[in-house]
């Protein structure tokens, strides 16, 4: 049924769905689009989409499914751009990682029986480095694909009916779908997406200052300390949006970290130590 | 020039010595001793060791080189009764993942050319789980052994020759050695090996309390979270000692993360981030 997607922005995310969506047996057309002309030559060599535009919104037009692979305030902008060129025959569902104003937007600009779908989505899937060179069919593979869709919305049946078909197709690149409310989602990869990148790069950056300078003493952390810095590689660029637009719950998280390795710090003697590794372990063994 | 060793603690690490030995070549003979008859049946069954011995002192006696492979408190337990029943045709050396009190325990007992030589070992590999059931001939591959021995300590030609040979073994392992100041061994390791683990540690028990009952959320954070918690599984008996042997520098690194995780709380709306960021970049590039 869905016959013609359009992909704006041909980053790591964007041209790993075409490529997952190619292997997966999408046999439509996929344009691409990004705002540097090289990353969407990238996406279209490796086969993730059959031709290049170069008009965003007509590209937008003229297909029935548009995926937002941009940053966070890339993708609002869009969203507002977008609202008044499409209507009920079109789906638009985005990549991002936070989603309360991306929810709030899709509410305001779209999912009205005249206007065009909006479905905000949210693949847990990633890597420390982006760019379309990175991308890779199988990014998807046993991911959970999060949406914070919203059941009182009013949509068209032909896209409501392009939603039904989108979520069908994230199945097929290998992801489970969990519907969540979008505070819940914001809430929820705070701690268990957020929390981890803002330590990993704390740790990276601590060491830097501390060990940074002994190159030879960098191999002595061997595999774990190679793991709990290797999100340290991100990129400001795609963190940036994400603090901005979750720094509320961002905060309590880190707080409670805080708080957490203070009480280790103070209990480094004491059987407290000993409870903190079993909670520790249970998180690990369920 | 090396024909007998005795590895006295026959789980993960000394297991895998074993097998990293036979692997490398070693045709001699190895004999192991573990408390647990059960940890040195398996590595009797895993070709780790050719004998098991019951009585550990007779053993190390029989032995030229004594594999210390026990957690620390046990290796300067076995350093006192071992002291009173070798001699300077044997090489005592450990595994410990702190050194300070080792070292002072071998300067006081070992290293005169009368008495056995001791040199104080820690090869930088590992697994967050123990038993010699996960021993692994390739552990030390591609690892950094380091040692902490020093050159002034007077021994004898016969411990002096044991002391090179168990070291180009440890070469032949696959590992790169290192040599360290003991002070400078432990500082090094709380930053680059007990942070991780206890940051690892305090983020699993954190996520344990706050979304451990949410079952179905458990596989949203992907890789990321799933390597920012694998050391989350480290027991407890592992990490007791080290916490005891180098409580100081281990609060002064987490001290150091928690107010660098703070900065970062207090940043996320500001350039600031950009900075923890590049220099976390800085880190994972070098």
């Amino acid at each position: 049924m869905i016959e013609r997607i359009t992909i704006l922005g041909t980053g790591l995310l964007g041209t790993s769905v075409g490529m997952a969506l190619r292997s997966a047996g999408f046999r439509g057309s996929i344009v691409g689009w990004n705002r540097s002309p090289a990353q969407a030559e990238a996406a279209l060599s490796m086969g993730a989409v059959d031709s290049i535009a170069t008009d965003a919104l007509r590209a937008a037009r003229e297909g029935q499914v548009v995926l937002l692979a941009v940053p966070i305030y890339a993708t609002l902008d869009y969203m507002e751009r977008l609202s008044g060129v499409l209507g009920s025959e079109h789906l638009v569902t985005d990549v991002g990682s936070t989603k309360a104003q991306i929810f709030a937007a899709a509410a305001l600009l779209f999912n009205t029986p005249e206007r065009a779908a909006f479905l905000p989505g949210h693949p847990m899937a990633g890597k420390e480095r982006g760019g379309a060179e990175l991308a890779d069919p199988n990014l998807f593979r046993g991911a959970v694909w999060l949406f914070t869709d919203d059941r009182t919305w009013n949509r068209s049946q032909r896209s409501a009916e392009l939603v039904k078909g989108w979520r069908e197709w994230v199945g097929a690149m290998g992801s489970r779908t969990i519907d969540l409310d979008p505070a819940r989602h914001d809430e929820l990869v705070a701690w268990v997406s957020h929390l981890p990148q803002f330590v990993a790069t704390a740790l990276s950056a601590l060491l830097e200052d501390e060990v940074g300078d002994a190159s030879e003493l960098k191999d002595v952390g061997g595999r774990g300390l190679r793991e709990m810095t290797r999100l340290g590689a991100s990129p400001w660029t795609m963190w940036r949006d994400i603090a901005y637009t979750n720094t509320e719950a961002v905060q309590a998280a880190l707080l409670a970290l805080e708080q957490r390795l203070a009480h280790i710090r103070e209990n480094l003697r004491t059987p407290a130590l000993r409870d903190e590794f079993e909670k520790a372990n249970r998180f690990r063994r369920e």
